[in-house]
């Protein structure tokens, strides 16, 4: 790793710099692929199912058998563990509802909000050795509290054509029932165009790898919308002495685990502090089966020491990490002050393997900065807000004249004059007879 | 106008389909002015303002001086027809507040959102005959009530290099000072990269016409956020005997003078509506200034005959207007209803130019059929919420367990550890010793 004495303002900006990653030489296969897919639908599918997952496919979505064989093969204590957490993610979504408010601005005139799901979502979920339900639970969970109507679940198949069974439990168990065999590239044009046996959606959500993220931007410019941009996963722990070294060391571990490109960075205002740190690191990292990944991550880390805790806080809001573990005698301050984050970890004991499966936050967060305008992924991404006004008479009257004015000032004599003939109509049946000022 | 009489499901999609705009043939302009402006700052500022708006600025910033002679070009009438509206519009920006709930979903594992306001956001006001006040009421009001640190607001100067005193009092009265004469493309990559005098910001909202719109999506692709895609503006209306065909025609006419691009529709179950309808549009289209743009878009407005009540709601979220009005008997089921509309207008005495400028709503609305996915402009544009979870050692007890068996089944063996050395620990003090299962 790479350990910084207190660094200058001017510094912080190439300091926290994250690796630029181009993605243009891509952009070529996701065009054909799209453009093959909203000619060809599911012959296309097939096509490209058998070129990258190597499997030749009958039927692309999962059926009904598929399914509750699934549940045959899952152990009792995974069983156990994913009702605990979906209970837990369940509770803290649902608690994201809003309550229709009804506000009077002006006597009559009555405002409010209400939410609706949005109508067609599409879930992706990669591939690779091993199954992630976690982002099941994490993206199917709030579309059902949404409302979405129409919930559809794309996984790449294995070479057996199957997908794995705990993928399929778990969407079982938040009654998603439209599966497809259908992975990257591919599956996000397919969610895109629709195809015969992929119903097309309105957004779409999930993690990738490049050409997912790529295939994302595409969707985007064709109208669809997604989630948020997708980057490689960060993890940034403030800590102090009353930080537990070998907790700490665990949890940037856990971060460095998930692919070479993770970015990891440990502020502490004790040098002291981040030896032990380093030392844990070193001992713990022997044991992991992915050490190799997770010691260039490691070597690529920064450990920073900053005394001031306003420095601190403000190095922290520029680099706007996706994850924040606080270990301090000061959280306080930095649960007050932290601007730019996806999700916050308090406290020795909230490791953020909490947040990735069990706690009931929600896992999908934004990477590469984009914590400065974006929310992690929350019961508002699978809703939109409609407002709604109901005027009265006296309403009208109350603010009639106001909008009179400022229409007149914008030069809109239409809009002035939709009010001009409420204001000067006798009663509410007028027929045949044009009023007009 | 088109009369269309109970139009089959299948039509449905060909009948609503929007003009299509391709705006390809601008990018290229924008490509280059945008390279300028990140290359040469405000002097490409300067130089794009003497092209475009034909005044040759010697300074870019708009000063107090002129801020303050404004107020006394403003009617005191005027004056109080905007105090109005921003009370109006402030209530209900916020009253969407929201309040911290924190939830305990497990023993000893608490968590909670807050909002934070984007810190440097932009806002976009376009130039032309008329002074856009009313949207720097409905963009800044709610950048201010979400705390946004630092609100910067473009508008193109006049061709004396002014800005129009109606904009400058506007957001003088809602404590905007960072005030620009910069417009149209220039203005979006000045907020983009920021200049000598423009500060970058992390967001953009705002109208604008073809080259402004697809500025934004420029914008997009170097990482800024923008409040939403534009396009030309909508509304529908759905009528039956109820409604007062004055009122109905001129609300129509007041969507229709926007510009020849504006898309009108108007549903009923009542062929005699329709009729009286037309013939209030046929009267009260004569008395506009701007009677030669409502005649083109009138004459390309849709009335659609339809008995059902489902098929009519159907039709209209098929549709996703941004403006829907309500004036029939059964406005309830409608409101019930209706998942995908920008804003809802309910009853006789509720026209679209009430939420245009004082009703408090916001006006920034989703065109195009992206009320599908996207809200309209509200306090969450201008915020993001950051998750916190706080765990004791109870906490982790109780759900360490259910994360160890997802971690461990997922691959991610350092996910695990960073569970098991908090499980295993024997006090948080523990430094120096590596404790791993």
């Amino acid at each position: 790793m790479k350990t910084i004495i207190e660094p200058e303002r001017k510094d912080w900006t190439r300091i926290l710099k994250r690796p630029a990653k181009s993605f243009y030489d891509l952009e070529g296969i996701v065009k054909e692929v799209f453009s093959d897919i909203k000619l060809n639908g599911d012959e296309a599918l097939r096509r490209y199912t058998k070129k990258f997952d190597k499997v030749d496919l009958s039927k692309i979505a999962v059926s009904k058998a598929e399914i509750s064989n699934a549940e045959k093969k899952i152990p009792e204590t995974l069983k156990d563990a994913i009702n605990i957490a979906k209970n837990n993610i369940e509770k803290f979504h649902k608690s994201q509802t809003i309550e229709k408010k009804i506000i009077e601005t002006s006597q009559g005139v009555e405002c409010w909000q209400e939410s609706r799901g949005i109508e067609k979502v599409g879930i992706y979920i990669p591939g690779g050795t091993a199954p992630l339900f976690s982002t099941v639970l994490m993206l199917a969970i709030p579309a059902v509290i949404a409302g979405c109507k129409e919930i559809v679940l794309c996984n790449p198949p294995d070479i057996n054509g199957e997908i794995n069974p705990a993928i399929l439990y778990t969407a079982s168990l938040i009654k998603i029932t439209k599966l497809f065999k259908v992975g990257g590239i591919q599956a996000i044009g397919a969610l895109t165009f629709g195809t015969e046996s992929v119903p097309k959606v309105y957004k779409i959500f999930g993690p990738g790898n490049q050409y997912v993220t790529i295939a994302k931007q595409f969707a985007l410019n064709k109208g669809i919308s997604i989630d948020m941009p997708a980057g490689p996963s960060e993890l940034l722990i403030i800590t102090d002495k009353s930080a537990n070294p070998v907790f700490v060391a665990s949890d940037l571990l856990s971060q460095a685990e998930h692919g070479i490109d993770s970015q990891v960075i440990c502020v502490a205002n004790n040098i002291n502090v981040l030896n032990n740190i380093e030392k844990q690191l070193n001992i713990q990292i022997e044991e992991l089966p992915r050490k190799d990944i997770a010691r260039e991550v490691i070597a690529n880390s920064k450990f920073i020491y900053m005394n001031d805790m306003q420095d601190t806080i403000d190095i922290v809001n520029e680099y706007a990490p996706e994850h924040l573990i606080l270990v301090t005698e000061n959280n306080d301050f930095y649960i007050e002050n932290i601007i730019n984050a996806g999700s916050v970890f308090i406290g020795n004991y909230t490791p953020e393997s909490a947040g990735d499966y069990a706690s009931g936050t929600n896992h999908t967060l934004p990477t590469n900065g984009f914590a400065k305008t974006y929310s992690g992924v929350n019961l508002d991404s699978f809703t939109k807000k409609i407002t709604f006004q109901k005027i009265t008479k006296e309403g009208i009257n109350n603010i009639g004249k106001t909008i009179e004015i400022m229409a007149k000032t914008e030069g809109l004599h239409a809009h002035k004059n939709a009010v001009t003939v409420r204001l000067t109509s006798e009663n509410n049946v007028n027929y045949g007879k044009s009023i007009t000022r």
